[in-house]
């Protein structure tokens, strides 16, 4: 399992991703979910990915030693992608060759090719952007209204997305509810795990603020856990006694 | 879709079910999934059920008007049970009878036989007790470690559940949190919805002393989700801002 999340704020991007990657609960592993392909100054890009493992990292590699586009017949990389759009059309291509290689196999071995991926960041000269690509290398674009993208086990970490953010939040706010979304899907699903990978890049710098990983031994991730869990278990204090009795 | 939770503390029970029906979302209806088999001062038995509507209804017709039991060749009804542990069996028994009758019929019309109940009470002479039985009738009784169960769409609404409630929870905290998950749950997905019937039944009393419906119009549930929906945004805002930078 995989929990991945980004958030496009007025300041800038954030983005999240676990390590954990399993077959069955008796063969865990980690690996890296967030993936970087920038060049400070000239872009940022970041890719977070979900699915089966084979089929993102031949995504990326594909993306990363680049193949052929058989209408143009180049040669084309992610880092050449002259804007965001460009490069999520090119990761939708590099799905769609995968699946071309290895659906079939996928499909006699009764595995289902599911994949998706987060794909932000910002290229010079075009605006900060955020998408999401799904299996068929179709992708949409993050809007204002939710400004955000999860993919991977989403369900327990959005009601707190969904009430904490806004296109407005602060940027180290919307950080810290990243945060609180991945531990909120961690406590209930053991497929998703620690460490956790994050990133945040402002918008208009063509930089990175922060490129951290976050481990068991992270004080500010235990304290944020505390201090949430204490909130949550305030927060209802403060809401008065129900009024409720027997109407029927 | 549907969501239902049942929460055993202490003090008593707590059951809350929504009341929205669809198939697909452009036929939604309002069913009410909160079933009550009461006899105060005798017994307290409340059903809340989820999946296939018509399998449901059958097991509940049959919960009521009794079916035989073919070992001892005697009609039996739920409120004849004896113990909350031979009514779970019963209603296991009676799902097996639908599977039974209806099975191979879903089957032929690849529709999946998806049923699972909440059996929250007390009889008289037993401990008051909370059963969640599946598809296959199997069933569970709930702990003290973990002192709810939910079925439906319960991952939205289980983050606040994990954190604010305990077996020394309050019951009318208990009623609080219950609210709250619905109302996450209602947020997120929308084939949960309003009304909704909630019921509290303290320990030993063997009457309800909450049995409502609450709608659109009541003002302590929209007063609920405001507060909490405040108390989500200010959360963070007591969390230090995070310390991260570029580590690598």
């Amino acid at each position: 399992m995989t929990y991945c999340c980004g958030i496009l704020v007025r300041e800038g991007l954030v983005m999240i991703a676990d390590t954990r990657t399993n077959a069955g609960v008796d063969n865990i592993s980690t690996y890296r979910k967030l993936h970087m392909f920038n060049h400070p100054g000239r872009h940022i890009m970041m890719i977070a990915s979900a699915g089966n493992l084979s089929a993102t990292q031949s995504v990326l590699h594909l993306l990363e030693s680049g193949f052929e586009n058989p209408e143009i017949k180049e040669l084309e990389k992610l880092v050449d992608c002259k804007s965001m759009f460009d490069g999520a059309q090119l990761i939708g291509r590099a799905v769609r060759r995968i699946h071309d290689l290895e659906g079939e196999a996928y499909e006699q071995s009764n595995v289902k090719f599911e994949v998706s991926f987060l794909f932000g960041g910002q290229v010079e000269n075009d605006a900060m952007r955020l998408f999401l690509i799904y299996a068929a290398g179709n992708f949409i674009e993050c809007g204002r209204d939710a400004p955000y993208f999860q993919i991977g086990e989403y369900k327990y970490g959005k009601p707190v997305l969904d009430r904490a953010v806004s296109f407005d939040t602060d940027i180290n706010d919307a950080l810290k509810v990243a945060l609180v979304s991945m531990d909120s899907t961690m406590r209930s699903n053991i497929g998703v795990g620690l460490p956790v990978d994050i990133a945040l890049s402002r918008r208009d710098s063509l930089d990175l603020e922060v490129d951290e990983r976050i481990d068991y031994t992270d004080p500010y991730f235990h304290d944020l856990r505390d201090r949430w869990s204490t909130a949550l278990r305030q927060a209802h204090l403060g809401i008065p006694r129900p009024p409720y009795g027997k109407k029927r």
